[in-house]
């Protein structure tokens, strides 16, 4: 964990004062402003000093060659990473002679804001320039979330006690440099300046910048107009390949003010004309200076306000943990909220780590957030699921598998993981986005996107576990060779994780057949291959090890020598970066839940009891290298009765961007993990599980707090629940009755009315399940520092 | 396949008439000469045409940077690629106006013949020039196995019908391009012009170059010398960077000759200046002026009789395997013979296949040849060994683990192995490099040898065991997550052939450690550790499958799918060529003999019955996509009484490099390979197992074989067998009398009188086990074409 930055506390927002020269890049990820197409990076208006630049579009990316010390088949050949467009951000502004720089000059405060309510970041800077001249900024900047094209920032300099000549260069730059150039060479040449421009246009002070990728066939198009008020002497717009420029100059008695409202638009496709691609980014340009600066931040509000009615969590008695979740909830929103067709990144669009790329956290841990609280965001991933299903279907073939094999890391649907044993492997990702489908239609009952989209997911991931795994002489379904979530484990046979998500995998899609014969008849689907899925559902193989009454992560797995924490002790780096793969695949240690993660996905495969002693022997043997282990960790240990345990987890979820406890934040936000902050509220202390027999409740407080609220969309209604410590209190928005179950009894929800239940007595969960040494979370309160 | 070369068969030769152009870089590796030290591949002299240029000094290598789409920890990052050093083998001929190239004018014959017991490659040929000037050129080459850093050529030129002006330009040429560059340029860059120019010198006709790798940091002198006979006008000698020439001129009237013997010296080191290093290559020039042609051909006579009176194996019935095993041996004993402290890369130097690296197979295919038959160049290749036991050491610490853990691949003795589920975790290549220190001593009784290293690597290889495993709650010793022979299978559990080597290796070093206490001592071995080598020694875990009673490659083996070779079948092409590595590692499909290497290797580890039952098992499942497969099958085979099975498998070894069977001959000889025609005649159809209470042998004849002879050096005597279908006679050379096992009875034997055991009668073995479809061997009499 590296030194936090001071992020002050605030029930619906995040602020920084001062600028810390040395942490800009954690700033510009905590500050990133997202609308889930769009991604600016939370840099200074003037550009410089940054940490790293990052302007995204999501979805757009380059190509490189993929080196292999010894390749083989089946290796992709080419890589992708998220690339930089154009930059939109950059407003320079000198003052008489002197340019606006943090490091120069006097900077008497500087402040940064980022409002969950208004979608904005504001910052406010008051400076004195090496000639003693003093200005004051205001900048406004917001991603906007009803023009999904369309970013702007509101840029407002006052001069305070002598007369000031002010020079502002608002900019479009494209193919910045990037600081860490990537260490291949061949890679370094395609992303060093990814960009080739095809066109760079003024008309009437809009300016267009329109671009080319090298090797993806990108097109990419950024406008910029401006609306100037105060006492402007004169404005001027030019472009060139990399740089279009609005140049503004005026003189400013003191109190004097000059308003910049600076709109940029950002398109891009893979099979336009220049003209076509330009036309579109000015459109958008001209649509929203038509809004204006009030109609954009009034539509930010508007959409958050929507937002936040259901979405909210209210946490009593840990104001650093408030923040957090709506900072979370926020986060998810801005990741995924105008994506359209695209899904979540690793990193959202808040940074360039995991090169962009879509992992199966999208899924596993974004999208039951969504899918409760954004259901659209969450059918619109899964539609981008569905666009590459033709990729995972030659990924499938390829790997001489049937269906399809959804690809580990991708950008556009192809595989562009480059380690195989912890991604081509790791099949699991196919029973996610199957399970993520089954979650959004039981919470929705979208029969449309069943139609369209769902059915056909569902189908060819069955066909896919079908070829995969093998019926033994005894007629038991086993798949071999797999990995299931945990990274330090590679390649076992009957991964608990995956052969029980492939089970309800294998269910789901028979049942989807069922509901929608023609429809599968026309996927090819019959009656024996649906008689097939079932009866290897039926027959999958979930190893026990009897001898310690505990269900190996893998077969055989409890049988490994288990790693000696005494002798090879926590050192606060990850256990990967200091030993072998092999060193850590042959032993028992865990990088992150996921037996445990069973536990809680597939919650009805296991006995209370088997839940309790699976969690303690687990427990013993995890050590959190993973971002993801925490909130599920949390989610199973309050579901086990270690509710102060639980809640030691949830402020680790809760601290691990804004604290950077990965020491990755850099680079951009975990948006999965930010997801389990919620996960690990709703699904831990909510004690929630949709399954198939309808939503479940067990709602159950730690010491830690005094009262939670969430709220869920279930079926276009929303379901909130107050929980207390000694009741909760359900209330349904509108519509049918619906009947919920409260630690196991049905209760009938009927619209507008609260219903209260009591919490049960809280049972004996035995001692606190111990850690390895090292490895123990944080206590909630030191954590969470109050 | 390809079309294999019409090589003639001679029982103590090969040649080939004509010049196919397609097929040249085959006919260079066939045609290499080499003396373990020096590598000349069979190029024309005139440089032109070629297949593949390659001069090579063993130990001589570049680094490059090792390229990984994702890296890991312990994942090396540098590539090691043997390259090629200054080419002394050029001689260009010009007649009149016209350089002789065999494109060119009128070939009228072209002959190159390779003579075992000359040790010499012969050419001859008849040209007529585009100008109608008839030459005959007959060209005699040598690589010394007298004068470690000599080669030398004897060059004759007579004009046949025409008086012609010839010009002979003899050359040292330095960074000659190579075909097929390397991929990824920041390989490619290090390893297009590898030589860096250091200094050239031409003193009285002795002509030097002098160059250094950029970053491997050896220094490279190639010296040459000339003795010219017969019509000389003038000869001058020029060197620069990269070129040396010695320009000699002659006219000759029809019938005259001019005959050129080029001496050229070779020499490399790490540390020492560009003038002893001149020095030290024309030294080595000096001396072998000195002895003369006839002086070097006598030595190559002397050397290879001495050789070839204890080493030869006749065969009868079949000539062109008796040539074929005439060539192994004669090949193995050229990869090794001068090598002094270096080993044998897996393509020897006959290539720069497998990038020039040394593997675990010279352990167990090539020293087990050497042991019996050229004792102190296996000496030296385990000496080579022990030296790189500091490069061991450092990879066990980096990688966790105690004593050594020796490089999968490498040149020096670093790791260059960018692929570890095949090279670090198949760490059976420490027993096996154990394993043939072992055998060594049996065979050789070298106390000294044992004392300087032999002792050092069995405690450090045991104590990498003892780190490597765990013992588990009922005492069984487990080695976990390793990767055995078969490169089909990995990162399983219990391997049996790697915890049956590994149990070797503990007794092996608790044996030694005990007959040198002191010495033990000074490497910390004290009763305590010695105690605990025996006690987990005792403890290995041996898995067996009670339900097939068959034992399992590795644990779980058996229970894996089987390969369907209905469905995935036979193509010509390797599996890993068309599958990918998950898919291979996960079913029951094997690359090559793994249990079945065990149980030769280990052949007191398994009763016979279990035996027979395994090697009928894994036959059915292995494909034999190595080179190094055939030969073990051959010898379980035998032993369980497959006698004509075994002589299709050796038939199989016999012809992988003269037919190119596995479509790679073109880069080197797999000298492994060739190892294992001798280790199938020898181990399978002699029965020789060397095991700790002596010798062993269990001669029987195939029906396709009417006698077998061989001879091995058992403590500085040489014991020969002659074997009939119905008796064996058995001859030592002089010394003690010596008791071995004939078919398990014990017979003595001494000096100078044959002793005469009869065969006894075949036992029942079964009908013949199958293969997998399309992988049955050819028959022996198909396959070597009789």
């Amino acid at each position: 964990m590296s030194r936090p930055l001071p992020f002050d506390v605030d029930p619906w927002s995040i602020g920084l004062s001062g600028v810390d020269l040395d942490r800009l890049p954690h700033r510009e990820s905590v500050f990133a402003l997202s609308n889930g197409n769009i991604g600016w990076r939370g840099l200074l208006d003037e550009g410089e000093p940054h940490g790293v630049p990052g302007t995204y579009l999501n979805g757009v990316f380059e190509e490189h060659p993929m080196p292999y010390a010894e390749s083989g088949y089946g290796y992709p050949e080419t890589g992708q990473s998220v690339i930089n467009v154009p930059n939109g951000q950059v407003i320079r502004l000198t003052v008489d002679d002197d340019p606006l720089d943090v490091r120069s000059g006097t900077l008497h405060d500087h402040d940064q804001r980022l409002d969950f309510r208004a979608g904005t970041l504001e910052r406010t800077l008051t400076w004195t320039s090496p000639a003693g001249r003093t200005v004051r900024i205001r900048s406004t900047r917001l991603v906007s979330l009803t023009h999904r094209s369309v970013a702007a920032v509101r840029y407002e300099i006052e001069a305070v006690t002598e007369p000031v000549a002010i020079t502002v260069q608002s900019e479009l730059v494209a193919n910045e440099p990037l600081p860490d150039p990537h260490p291949d060479p061949r890679v370094r040449d395609v992303l060093e300046k990814p960009l080739r421009s095809a066109g760079s246009f003024v008309l009437d002070g809009l300016a267009t910048l329109v671009h080319e990728t090298r090797n993806s066939g990108l097109g990419v198009a950024v406008s910029m107009d401006h609306v100037v008020s105060g006492a402007t002497v004169d404005v001027q717009t030019a472009a060139s390949d990399d740089l279009a420029r609005t140049t503004i100059r005026a003189h400013l008695a003191p109190g004097e003010r000059i308003d910049v409202v600076k709109i940029v638009g950002h398109e891009w496709a893979t099979e336009l004309s220049v003209p076509a691609l330009r036309d579109r980014a000015e459109a958008a340009v001209a649509d929203a200076m038509r809004a204006g600066w009030d109609g954009l931040t009034a539509g930010q509000r508007d959409r958050l306000d929507d937002y936040w009615a259901c979405a909210d969590v209210r946490v009593e008695g840990q104001s650093r943990l408030q923040q957090s979740v709506r900072f979370a909830l926020f986060a998810v929103l801005q990741a995924a909220d105008r994506a359209e067709r695209r899904s979540v990144p690793g990193k959202g669009l808040t940074g360039a780590g995991y090169g962009g790329h879509i992992f199966w956290d999208a899924e596993g841990y974004v999208l039951p957030v969504l899918t409760a609280t954004a259901p659209d965001a969450a059918k619109e991933a899964l539609r981008w699921r569905h666009a590459t299903l033709d990729h995972a279907r030659a990924r499938a073939r390829q790997l001489h598998l049937k269906g399809a094999a959804f690809a580990w890391r991708t950008i556009d649907g192809r595989e562009s993981s480059g380690y195989w044993p912890a991604s081509t492997a790791a099949f699991h990702i196919n029973a996610d986005i199957a399970g993520a489908v089954v979650h959004y239609l039981r919470a929705t009952g979208d029969v449309d996107f069943e139609r369209e989209a769902g059915l056909e997911i569902l189908i060819e991931t069955a066909r896919l576990w079908q070829s995969l795994g093998h019926t033994d002489a005894d007629g038991g379904f086993h798949i071999s060779g797999v990995t299931g979530p945990d990274e330090y484990s590679a390649l076992y046979d009957d991964n608990v994780f995956t052969n029980l998500m492939a089970r309800a995998n294998l269910e789901a899609a028979a049942d989807a057949a069922r509901r929608h014969p023609d429809l599968a008849r026309s996927f090819g689907v019959d009656d024996d291959e649906v008689g097939g899925w079932v009866r290897i559902a039926q027959a999958v193989h979930v190893p026990f090890d009897e001898k310690r009454g505990v269900h190996p992560q893998a077969a055989g797995f409890t049988d490994l020598e288990r790693w000696d924490f005494e002798t090879d002790t926590a050192d606060g780096d990850l256990l990967q970066e200091r030993y072998p793969y092999f060193h850590l695949y042959r032993k028992q240690v865990l990088k992150q839940a996921d037996l445990v993660l069973a536990l809680f996905f597939c919650t009805d495969a296991f006995t209370a009891e088997e839940k309790a002693r699976a969690f303690r022997y687990y427990e013993a043997l995890t050590v959190r290298d993973s971002s993801l282990s925490a909130a599920v960790q949390a989610v199973v240990a309050a579901e086990v009765g270690h509710l102060e345990l639980a809640a030691d987890y949830l402020a680790e979820a809760a601290t691990i961007d804004l604290d950077d406890l990965h020491g990755n934040a850099d680079d951009g936000l975990h948006i999965a993990s930010l997801g389990g902050i919620w996960i690990a509220l709703v699904a831990g202390f909510g004690g929630m599980r949709d399954v198939a027999d309808g939503l479940r409740f067990a709602p159950r407080l730690p010491a830690q707090l005094t009262g939670l609220s969430f709220g869920i969309r279930w079926h276009g209604r929303t379901l909130r629940l107050e929980i207390a410590p000694d009741a909760t209190t359900y209330r349904l928005s509108t519509g049918e009755p619906l009947t919920i179950r409260h630690f196991g009894e049905p209760l009938e929800l009927v619209p507008d009315a609260g219903v209260s239940a009591p919490t049960p007595p809280r049972g004996e969960a035995g001692a606190r399940p111990t850690q390895p040494v090292g490895y123990e979370p944080r206590p909630f309160e030191v954590a969470l520092g109050e």
